[in-house]
């Protein structure tokens, strides 16, 4: 049986400008992601789900918090931080850029914005990047401002997101590429509009830097939203599995180097780069994978869920990695997971036993992400 | 009406080695704290504060991460961390001890523990001290190894805590002092014992850094315990207002210097230390105080929690503070809170006005914390 206990309410898991509309929605169940209230659930995970591959739906992912970086040695500190080559960053661009520590570890996996040469905004998974963040600039007496601003990210999301944010935000949202951001207007307020979000059905992310506005800007992209079947959703459990999109805390963490999140292309160590962990993933690199990020895939629906790791064995019965999410998935036939699996049985179709919550059941790997 | 929605279990909420202990005893209510879970009420928060004050309880306190710092460098990168002078810590000493940033924002309150002249554990509050020690090392080359080691703290806590700590760990634990620590066998494992714990019901706390041994560790304190009406708890809601302990996130964050959290006692810059934020804290110290933390009494109780900040307003209907924290209280007569105020207002008997979820209520300031 899993349990689904109550939350315990109070300031230090903070709410957002938006939580009126959120409860008001009708959330059944929350999170805490970087000290902040997260949604997960609206009808049921399935429905979400369904609604958000047809539809159009609004997130507040105030959650992801900006780590703010300006000054003269902005540039040189944000490149400090991550593995990704960011000397030809531009003004526009989104940077994937997996953080890491002085073991090659993740710290995390921010979306990177280069606002100005002199300032950076790293929109952030579930850790306290602004201490690491500081922590450096503080230790090497960078010349820099590390903060984090009152900026309250809210995602539209969804095959109908884009004919909802013209609406908004006029014509001009439709010429944003994938992973770039513009700044427009909204009530004569200038805001950080990109084209990304945590799902795989396109839209857009707005990073509004004015909480006043809040619930005004929710209202008026609800009440657009209403001729494309609009309603609130998050980030969906379901979605994410089947769309390969990992989750810091849960599918990675510090004992990860990101070689082994598959995010080695993110590793450019034949950039004439300086950041923090850059020798062990030279090391890493040379040594090669001992284990990596695979899926694997069960034939039928699983009544539970993966509230923490189920250990993955092979059939001789020795520990071969874990599974760190899953879910159950209409689309591929039966229960989805994300695994770290050791090297010897990370080939596709490799049959595991995994000691689930409903006893030791038969499982096939499978490629990462879901062809 | 207080919402109460569901906790969304998942991986990165981790779970601990009492878990199943945790849930078994009948946990109602969880927080996430440092990433982890934390039970907040077992039968109702007033019945645990009864049996709290009357008994013994075991507390699961795992949620309060260790920051192990290791090496040659290891005394000087603790001390850098904290206002507080180490220079004369002993092995067998807990110091409450502020960590603050280059602004002189609190980072942190953990308890530090000197395990040996090259090794410190932070026994820490809600925030990424790893992280911060982590950047504050590596930014400064320093010759430390800095990590979250496998330890899992039980509590045992109540006025009947040492009958049932001697019988399990024998009567060297009678002759620890407060906030000082010894290192005991348990199953012929050494493991730190220190008299603290986040009530002021007096008990201990154990670190114990050997999962393997967590359930049984539980079950031999619960046996014992029964003798003396041992029950599942957790730091609870009322006991800790009204005995004036503070909530890092919840009644102070990096916007507060330790001066405004009463913390100035721990401040030591009279002393030949070198600390990251010792500048502000000097400025701070010469400006003088412009708020500070108080407590507010209501004459009567209140049918609500404090989830978010509630304004405070002078009776001129200034903006004057914000209440962080609160409970009924049976033994004040009334629901009591945790507030930062101005300086004008902030002397015991002050009247003020509070923006409840129920309305705007008066109340009354008092000393922090209550005599």
């Amino acid at each position: 049986m899993v349990v689904t206990p109550t939350l315990s309410r109070s300031r230090r898991l903070r709410q957002t400008p938006y939580s009126d509309r959120v409860e008001a929605c009708g959330a059944k169940a929350y999170t805490v992601y970087n000290h902040m209230l997260l949604a997960t659930v609206f009808r049921s995970l399935e429905e979400d789900y369904q609604h958000l591959c047809e539809n159009v739906q609004i997130w507040d992912v105030s959650c992801e918090r900006q780590v703010e970086i300006t000054g003269p040695d902005a540039a040189a500190l944000t490149q400090l931080m991550t593995c990704r080559d960011l000397s030809k960053a531009k003004y526009g661009q989104c940077f994937y850029a997996p953080l890491v520590d002085e073991n090659g570890g993740m710290v995390n996996d921010p979306i990177i914005l280069k606002l100005a040469e002199d300032r950076y905004w790293l929109s952030i998974a579930d850790s306290d990047v602004l201490l690491w963040a500081k922590g450096l600039a503080s230790g090497r007496g960078m010349d820099v401002k590390v903060f984090e601003p009152d900026v309250f990210p809210l995602a539209v999301q969804g095959p109908m997101a884009e004919e909802v944010m013209a609406k908004v935000f006029g014509e001009k949202v439709r010429d944003i590429k994938f992973f770039r951001f513009a700044e427009l207007f909204y009530q004569n307020h200038r805001m950080v509009v990109a084209r990304s979000g945590w799902s795989r059905q396109g839209g857009f992310e707005i990073y509004l830097d004015n909480s006043a506005l809040a619930l005004d800007l929710w209202d008026r992209i609800w009440d657009v939203g209403k001729d494309y079947n609009i309603f609130a959703g998050c980030p969906n459990g379901i979605e994410r599995v089947e769309g390969g999109l990992l989750s810091y805390g849960n599918d990675m963490s510090s004992e990860n180097t990101p070689y082994e999140c598959g995010l080695g292309k993110y590793v450019n160590l034949e950039a004439d780069i300086e950041f923090v962990g850059r020798k062990a993933l030279e090391i890493a690199r040379d040594q090669g994978l001992g284990r990596k990020i695979c899926n694997i895939r069960f034939d039928k629906r699983l009544e539970t869920s993966v509230s923490k790791s189920w250990d993955v064995l092979n059939v001789g019965g020795d520990h071969i990695g874990n599974i760190s999410s899953g879910c159950n998935s209409k689309k591929m036939g039966g229960f989805i997971a994300i695994a770290m699996l050791d090297q010897e049985f990370w080939d596709e179709g490799t049959i595991v036993l995994v000691q689930t919550p409903l006893g030791d059941l038969t499982g096939t790997v499978a490629n990462f992400p879901f062809d």
